[in-house]
């Protein structure tokens, strides 16, 4: 039998994990902060909520691991989290508005594989439902900013609303079927030419002159404030107004040079409905968004019924971030968790009650559980990278001293057990 | 369309989600303090490695998600984390030994669902590869000690090693293929009658005077010194001997009234080696073990083929553990990771500020998004218990002041945000 892993998955080794570990715990830091709670629900949903009409669409489908359980119930392994929110929401009346959450869990779907794509990966969502208030939004960026700002990647966060240009597709006479279309060609500006994008335009049915009008718009050039002014000028419909109002409020709340108004952003996904952000490390040599989110107000009430249930969210790619912070080498090289290792000489016993003190002491440490020489212990704890390393000697013992190793300096120093804690607990 | 979450599945919502992250959190860094890194695997795996020969067995196979992907690959979901540890050490002879890890992860059976049992659960898993010696396995139940003693609940720790039953067995003349079998009765001597069990064994094909032999050995009571001695008496071959040594071994590095050395435990899984052992809470009314492991020793190097590959590992039912802890009363009862709630008086850009100013003093905040008024807000705030609320008022504004309530007492303080701060920071 040939050992391999499932195609399009991986493992993830300590020193990986241990760096991504760090990176959950300084998110989930920021979102308590925030006032988000955790959430969790299963990865199995059944097969006919991953497929409701307001789910993920035929796209999203082609993609879902379908399974069948021993009484013959159709599953899906879960795609996204929000599906698996809407749910949760729409089953339990009793939960108090507006409801908070962040969920962190695997996610699956049976694509092609990339570089960097999997088919299972993780999926990290912030948000908040039952509010239509900017100040909800607002503080989606405000938490997306704290979140930069906590691991050092200096980030610019692309801010647009829906109603915008698709106010502006309305006052041109784009029918309402034609416009996800056609703001699906619009946000492919940094992606393709604008040649391109022309003709892909034409195509889908727009007059030459309706889209030199939407090229006038996107073509608007300086601050936020200028461009909201200059934009407001032409842009005539009602629809299209509230969604400069809706991004004006939203500037007010969070004032940074790192937010940018930009009214070509649309996103895939054609399930938001009014403010829709991506987040992008300020290196260019970067170009996935290592964040993104928008309103997403019809969702859930279609899932209940015709109700109305706003929504407003933001979900981080850890892989992305992890990766940017790579390019930046700002991402740590800790390799292990392990600050000591302890090598026993001929002192099993003594070194074991050793390890149990510094342990005690909340200094994590590690042990020769291999009876090996010294210099094999030591060849281990340098490939592990553990910065330092205790000698418990029958000699030494009898002084009731150890001696403690500096792994980088390869300095040694006979110390008591007391003293070596107090070193170690400074590092 | 119903909506409702597949047979078997549960949503675990805020407040209890909250102080499941709590204990986790706690495992982790008991696990980090014994120098175990996490490792992270896939949950899809190939149903090949699933089900190989020296992998989980029939019974757990009948409970394996099977699910097919687009290109006709057969895949499973995991049913466990050490068949896909097996396998990473398997393909990655670069790894160092030892080789320590945890790794806390879903794991999937459909199989039936009982109260407490679900399709989808945790599973987490601490091991140590590549090791005969003793002190890992003594290390792992210093950990096990170290986790229950933070985490205050009192448990005791039933150890025992296959090796002595087996080595009893093999001195009555029971046959190899047979000891196993016999085990799995002897294990039950907890939960069924003497007399059943007898019976059982009779049906097996033992000996009326085997039996009698096997339940004096079972009888022995006393301290594990005086079981140790008394079994030496008895137990004559060189197997059981050796295993009577190792838990002697064991003893010596773990002295400690929590550890009960109890001949007759066997666990199910009939993969253990060596020690074995089941962590079970002092209360007696709850029955369910709260953590169980032993050495495995012959696995993974079936796995690779015939090469030698000891491993021992802990695994920790996080379910359970909450389950105890709740019968103590000693679950913290959360509710909520927000500190104060903050409720505007027609000041909401202001208000907006003194949340940005509270979170970035790591004080936990939440906000009104909704425009409501004072006593629905308040409302709010307790369904949560959220401890601390604080207005924003034109008025107190003007005095460079704010407004802050303690939910429990009741009583409210005009305060400067720098002293509200102090205050919180204090709770």
């Amino acid at each position: 039998m040939e050992l391999e892993r499932a195609k399009g998955t991986k493992d993830v080794f300590p020193e990986e994990k241990i760096a991504e570990e760090e990176i959950v715990d300084t998110l989930k830091n920021v979102f308590k902060t925030y006032g988000f709670p955790p959430l969790e629900t299963p990865i199995l949903e059944r097969f006919e909520t991953l497929s409701a009409k307001y789910a993920g669409g035929s796209e999203i489908m082609k993609e879902v691991f379908k399974l069948t359980d021993q009484g013959g119930r159709e599953l899906g392994l879960r795609y996204d989290l929000t599906v698996p929110l809407a749910r949760v929401i729409a089953t339990n009346p009793q939960l108090k508005m507006p409801f908070k959450r962040y969920q962190i869990g695997r996610a699956f779907r049976d694509g092609p594989i990339k570089l960097g794509r999997y088919r299972e990966f993780w999926q990290c969502d912030v948000d908040t439902v039952g509010t239509k208030s900017v100040m909800a939004d607002a503080e989606l960026l405000g938490l997306a900013q704290e979140f930069f700002k906590r691991i050092k990647l200096p980030v610019v966060i692309l801010v647009n609303n829906r109603k915008i240009l698709d106010g502006l597709l309305e006052s041109l006479g784009v029918s309402d079927s034609l416009r996800p279309d056609v703001i699906i060609s619009i946000d492919k500006l940094e992606k393709i030419s604008r040649v391109e994008i022309e003709k892909e335009l034409l195509q889908k049915g727009l007059l030459e002159s309706d889209i030199k009008g939407i090229f006038r718009i996107l073509d608007i050039k300086g601050s936020n404030e200028k461009k909201i002014s200059e934009l407001k000028k032409v842009v005539k419909s009602s629809k299209g107004l509230e969604g400069l109002k809706e991004i004006e409020d939203i500037l007010s709340y969070v004032k940074d040079e790192t937010i940018v108004f930009s009214v070509s952003l649309a996103r895939g996904l054609t399930y938001y409905t009014g403010m829709v952000f991506e987040v992008f490390s300020k290196n260019k040599n970067f170009k996935s968004a290592v964040a993104a989110g928008g309103r997403w107000d019809d969702m859930i009430g279609k899932f209940i019924g015709n109700k109305e249930v706003p929504a407003v969210g933001i979900s981080f790619g850890i892989s992305a971030i992890m990766d940017a912070l790579k390019l930046e080498k700002r991402l740590k090289d800790v390799k292990t968790t392990t600050k000591v290792f302890v090598i026993p000489i001929n002192t099993f016993k003594e070194s074991f009650q050793v390890v149990k003190t510094l342990r005690s002491k909340n200094i994590n440490t590690d042990i020769d559980l291999m009876n090996r020489g010294v210099s094999k212990n030591l060849d281990y704890a340098d490939k592990l990278r553990i910065p330092f390393v205790i000698f418990v000697g029958e000699k030494e013992l009898k002084k009731k001293k150890i001696k403690l190793k500096d792994m980088k300096t390869g300095k040694e120093k006979l110390a008591s057990l007391n003293d070596a804690i107090k070193l170690l607990k400074k590092q």
